[in-house]
């Protein structure tokens, strides 16, 4: 067992300098959202590979992306390396500095782009995600350079600035870069999801695709008056209100032919994975802030967010959505639902039968207007090999550090680009996450707790430690 | 037989004045809909009183109705007469002076508040909704002061300026001048409405009521991420949507029991005035803009505009309705739907039994989620005797003008008014309407034919001579 004492030490005992560097980060307003934001975010590459430098690595860039489709240059991939020996396995490390909009009046206590600490609390937009976790790695790099300790892995830093906006152009770049600067990569490090609840930590194995449909019905040529052409025309908002009805039911069973066939059964194996989580009923409804749970219990729960399929409706672009009372007939209305996939879901023949099955139910309406369904975007899922020897690494860093063993969980939601890293590296990837399940990633008042901060910085040295054994 | 020849030349021999009067009425931007345009609606108002004065109309009278809710003055009510003479019948004018929005970027082809003239088309916002029909009855003044004929009826005008925003105010009015200003009135005028198609004149003799309601699904206490709890928790939107789809069938049938028991049955002599409708099918799907409707012949099409009950599902409030795709479960929906209600829906069994059907449809999904119905609004239908005094009037007279029997016709949306004219007043109300189906009313570029407004100011007319027969 490596001996993590001198690197445990620096860590713990330099704190205000870590919340220092990290309210810096915070400080700099890097929404990918918001194109006039975009000069904060391109400025916050700037100031990372500035910090990636003085921390020590090498053959640091800022990689151009080109233009997104508005005309504004993408914010640049920041890489770097730390060491070149080829004795030495190669960790590829991701993660992203831009961050989610925020604005003090939609509900934050405090001024969201100046760290607030309150208590065991550091408040500020991406201190969770994924400014929080990205200084974890700068501060394994501090560790090591100041205690003296070698770093037992050669590293590569891939830290991109799109991730909140749909990584527009990342999956090139890894493409283009996997026999370029990426080349000799043999396992993946990313630290941008969350535990399960608030006091156990997590290693994470896998997260469901998303498929995202829409289905247009289009009748009149313009909204009518419900007064003048109420029980005359064919409505169209009435045909797609009988579609989705015919696509789940209100218990979340989904009713296209064929879905549940591609499903991979689960082994015993898999099974008890989920007979030892650190998360119960109770806390999924504080969740939720209802109990309309479907499940009786957390393991059903949680079989069904990770691998199982759900089908939830959006809503419906067209119809009257305003408060108040509008008696219009909307003359074309486009539903959107999306379908969470998980193995063995394969996403062609998925839109297949969705199709096959909205364009029969449909049929079934003998309606005069005219439907259309199709695929707005989807992203595949992702599940790693929970006993492979990166994960096995992460599970031993985690355990070294928080003293217990973690739950080995997915994500219900869907991280595009491990796929991408997965498949065009063809390296193991491994979801290490830093903070807690009520962080409030995307929400107001969003935090980092500072033990997390720290045991997480921890963790993260002790997890390329144990990849070298 | 009376005649009218003195009358209809003076009328068709002062276009150019008449005209210029409209020009001056549609200048004024009396949009009641929107508040920083308040001032002109109470400038309308008085240019309106002004004009009766000037044209002969005693105890002409601004009465005020108070504030609104937002603290803006209501705009008045301008009343006045034309004759005492307690030998006469007495008839109760009523219009409005208000108009809908309209702005130039809304795609008109002129200036809304300039009237334009285009061939026979009078072009501008209010020519035809309602400021033509109210400057209608100024030339019918015009025509007898300076003809020198006898009005044979005492008039009563009631034009009032908010119309457009729902009449606030003036139910109150009609109740406490029933016995005031209104006392010892015997029939009801309204020209706000409009022909059936282009070509051929009508009267009309009843419209729809409309019962508005809202179901509101509550889940979970905030939206959630369809990744993290897609598949766990009951998704408010997916029971709205099956409580939706059993509401109304793709063709109209509505599935709320008892109400067809409630519907007056057609009786032979109701349904041969469907038979002579100068209307068809290709001029109704003109209309919708699409080959979507419901009915494969005018007379049931008119059937289920006018005396058929339709529900029509309106939209969403909560659910995601923007452009792009949002993989939100919405935690809290409000769908919307009104039906349509004829002769003999009485509106609070109407209630009774739609609350009853939406609780049973919602207890069959048997969802955690909290569902409550409730009425948003509602007014009540209206229908006279087509064969009545006063109505026969106005068909005699519109049959002296155009030359042809008019159809009888209904309005397939709600005129409140109408019913609360006939209630309080005790006296039978006509729909004498001026424009045709095309003049778009609420709509950009609205016009009134040259040719209506003159050969209506000659009906208007015509119908108080009659009406004293
Ligand atoms: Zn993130
Ligand atoms: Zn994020
Ligand atoms: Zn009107
Ligand atoms: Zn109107």
């Amino acid at each position: 067992m490596p001996d993590f004492t001198k690197i445990f030490e620096y860590i713990s005992e330099n704190e205000y300098p870590f919340i220092t560097r990290l309210a810096e980060a915070v400080a700099i307003p890097s929404v990918s959202g918001e194109s006039e934001r975009r000069e904060d975010v391109v400025k916050m590459g700037t100031w990372l590979s500035e910090q990636l430098t003085k921390a020590g690595a090498t053959d640091v860039e800022l990689k151009p992306l080109g233009k997104e489709d508005n005309g504004l240059d993408l914010p640049p991939v920041v890489v770097g390396r730390w060491g070149t020996d080829e004795k030495k396995k190669t960790v590829l490390i991701y993660g992203h500095y831009d961050v989610q909009p925020a604005q003090r009046s939609d509900g934050w206590w405090s001024k969201p782009f100046k760290l607030a600490i309150d208590g065991d609390r550091l408040i500020g937009r991406g201190s969770t995600d994924d400014k929080g976790p990205v200084c974890g790695w700068l501060n394994v790099l501090d560790a090591h350079r100041e205690a003296g300790v070698e770093i037992p892995v050669n590293l590569v830093f891939c830290f991109e600035g799109m991730e909140e906006s749909g990584s527009i152009g990342l999956d090139d770049l890894i493409k283009r870069e996997a026999d370029g600067y990426f080349k000799g990569v043999d396992a993946v490090c990313i630290s941008d999801n969350y535990w399960l609840g608030t006091k156990y930590p997590v290693v994470t194995y896998g997260v469901r695709g998303v498929s995202y449909y829409e289905v247009a019905v289009e009748g009149p040529k313009a909204d009518l008056h419900s007064g003048l052409f109420g029980g005359i025309v064919y409505e169209p908002l009435t045909d797609l209100v009988h579609v989705f009805s015919q696509l789940v039911t209100p218990q979340g069973e989904i009713l296209i032919p064929g879905l549940q066939d591609m499903v991979a059964p689960l082994t015993d194996k898999e099974d008890k994975l989920y007979d030892t989580l650190h998360f119960d009923l109770s806390e999924l409804e504080e969740n939720v802030g209802a109990k309309t749970v479907l499940q009786d219990s957390i393991k059903k729960a949680m079989q069904a967010r990770w691998r199982e399929p759900s089908l939830s409706l959006h809503g419906i672009e067209g119809a009257f959505a305003e408060t108040g009372a509008k008696t219009v007939i909307p003359h074309k209305v486009i539903g959107k639902f999306s379908i969470r996939t998980v193995p063995n879901i394969e996403p062609r023949k998925l839109d297949e039968i969705v199709f096959d099955h909205v364009k029969k139910s449909f049929a079934k309406l003998n309606s005069k207007n005219k439907m259309e369904v199709s695929l707005v975007h989807d992203g595949d899922y992702w599940v790693t090999d929970p006993h492979g020897w990166s994960y096995t690494a992460a599970v031993k860093a985690t355990k070294e550090v928080y003293g217990v063993e973690p739950d080995l969980t997915r994500e219900g939601g869907s991280i595009p680009i491990t796929l991408s890293f997965q498949n065009n590296l063809n390296a193991p990837v491994v979801l290490l996450p830093m903070g807690r399940g009520d962080d409030g990633a995307h929400s107001t008042n969003e935090k980092l707790n500072l033990t997390n901060f720290i045991k997480g910085s921890q963790t993260l040295a002790a997890y390329l430690h144990y990849l070298a054994e």
